[in-house]
């Protein structure tokens, strides 16, 4: 993998997550290598499949809707890289790729969404084209429209939530689903940030979400960013935080989100939700209707990630754990669609959370 | 401070967190840097006040009745610092000393509980004693009589709590209320110490206890060196180990206990306990009788701790959080006793908990 080491953020209204720099047959995806942050900003290039799959996997990239942008993108490079001797040849490439890249990581259904998307313009167009260059272009183009309806989704999603916040407010969020998260500024905290534009002073408690941290090193780097005050805490304190009278809203993203309302988020969501409810502070989920999986009745039946113990043990540079310890690292937990207030999406706000109701938001 | 390293554990049923060696005159506290653990095993020695207080500041030595016993003995230490040329000058460095000692950390009562008995002792015996060696000697003789009825109260709790364990059964714990908190084997890990005595298998799960890791750095440790199964978890998990139906029953120590049972402990124990609520798993509080401030209606009087927002920005190596980034840390949260199912204390079980039923305990 080639790095280009950057002495800062890229300019521009958004951070550039993720993108594709270059033409179909000789470009890169470019990503903010997020494993770096808040220490060093560096921006690495992919060049092929593999790169981006380790780059999804590490949590380079991350977020629900950053992950399926990434892997359309990383569809583009797979699909190319048998040489573009024929169209067969394009989409046979296109095929194992999108099969890698679906085993980078199992919970976030926007990756298989973004990849399934991929495959159907690969079916469709190889009868159509007139070159294997031009398939190519038309994968680019797919995975070019996945990234610019990601963008439109955080804009509405932010106008939608931005409603839900009053003048003054704490709002507590959990993990990061802002810019770094999508190709924008965010799902939860695309509702933060629109709040702040409307003029509402907003103050964020973010909390820092072992193991990982990206909480502390990124949601504060984006709000420290953008002037928004925030206050970092350990995942411990937020029921504290909310006992103080400190908080009148939580807003956190979702990775996959049933048919009935169930929502996979970032591990310590659930925790949050029942200290919400005990408090009587209203909990939202804000996420695109990508993210949602209507094959899943419930979130019983949505995949957890399991991840390397090594991220609790040697999490902070050195080890806090005796050897020999077990542990357990759930990447994920699902919060029952009874403790969510509504559902942010980019169509509007489904509350109350049912069943019907998400049908009729995204299929009415 | 003078240093001593060693190559591991002192050997012993006890871990020896903190204990006096050598002469009222002569003598030093000595202590487990809690601090270096589980990476290193260090006791230092600590030879005056100063160094006391730095110890129970800085958490090297923590846990509300080791900190009640490492006063005691820090008090000795104190009571001979102006030399003994008098019986007035032990009595009034003694009266200096458990002044200043009283200043090193604000929520564990049992700080001063222990220095309360060491004042009543040093004015009732500077009437009595033959001489200012004589005070330093009954002076002695009370901390490490306070040090002896800690050890019999960790056997007594855990007698009482074992009985509310089941055999198999999954247990929480959040902190470290074990040996390395008191002058035995612990308060909350005695009950599941005792269980173990009992032959009741028993598989703890350890919250890591952000900022400082006293759960996945002193419990695991502790459970390890024990043979008794242990899981570290990140606090986040707790909610999700529960809906997974690992858990059974949830045993903390504490710091302070108002009259009406409102407990502070380690910032997290709210959340926890108000997750077990929600999964109707009964929660119980372990500590002895010097944990409760009769004197505090409720918990809402108990001071809470802030500590260093470097613990969270720097926890473990290296930066974690932005520069400039507002951190909030208090160390301690109250779980109110309505949550509580039980408190368990070297008298017996309190449950349900209430006023009444804490001064039947006590008092009766």
């Amino acid at each position: 993998m080639s790095v280009e080491p950057t002495t800062g953020p890229t300019v521009g209204p958004t951070l550039e997550t993720v993108g594709w720099v270059g033409s179909a047959g000789e470009g890169v995806v470019r990503l903010i290598d997020q494993t770096r942050l808040p220490s060093e900003f560096l921006q690495i290039d992919c060049p092929d499949v593999e790169t981006v799959w380790e780059a999804i996997t590490m949590l380079r990239v991350r977020g629900a809707p950053a992950i399926g942008v990434a892997a359309a993108f990383g569809a583009v490079l797979g699909a190319r890289r048998r040489g573009l001797a024929s169209i067969e040849t394009v989409r046979d490439a296109l095929r194992a790729s999108t099969a890698r890249l679906r085993t980078s990581r199992p919970t976030a259904v926007n990756l298989f969404w973004a990849l399934d998307r991929m495959d159907r313009v690969g079916e469709a167009e190889a009868a159509l084209a007139d070159s294997p260059a031009a398939l190519l272009d038309r994968l680019l183009l797919e995975a070019k429209t996945i990234e610019q309806e990601d963008r439109a989704m955080c804009r509405a999603i932010g106008r939608h939530g931005a409603e839900l916040i009053g003048q003054g407010q704490g709002v507590l969020t959990h993990c990061n689903a802002g810019g770094l998260a999508t190709s924008d500024y965010g799902t939860a905290l695309a509702v933060i940030f629109s709040a702040a534009e409307q003029g509402k002073s907003v103050h964020v408690y973010a909390d820092e979400t072992r193991p990982l941290l990206q909480g502390a090193r990124l949601t504060a780097w984006e709000l420290q960013r953008r002037n928004i005050p925030v206050t970092v805490i350990c995942d411990s304190m937020a029921a504290q935080v909310m006992k103080e009278g400190r908080v009148q809203a939580v807003v956190v993203g979702a990775d996959r989100i049933a048919a009935n309302g169930d929502s996979a988020n970032k591990i310590g969501t659930y925790g949050v939700a029942l200290a919400a409810r005990a408090h009587e502070i209203p909990f939202y989920v804000a996420a695109p209707s990508s993210t949602f999986d209507l094959a899943l009745p419930d979130g019983s039946l949505i995949p957890i990630e399991e991840r390397d113990p090594r991220e609790v043990t040697h999490g902070f540079g050195r080890q806090t754990v005796p050897d020999g310890v077990d542990v357990y690292n759930p990447a994920f937990d699902v919060t029952p669609a009874r403790l969510i207030s509504g559902i942010i999406t980019e169509k509007g706000v489904i509350a109350p959370v049912s069943t019907e109701g998400i049908r009729a938001m995204l299929l009415g």
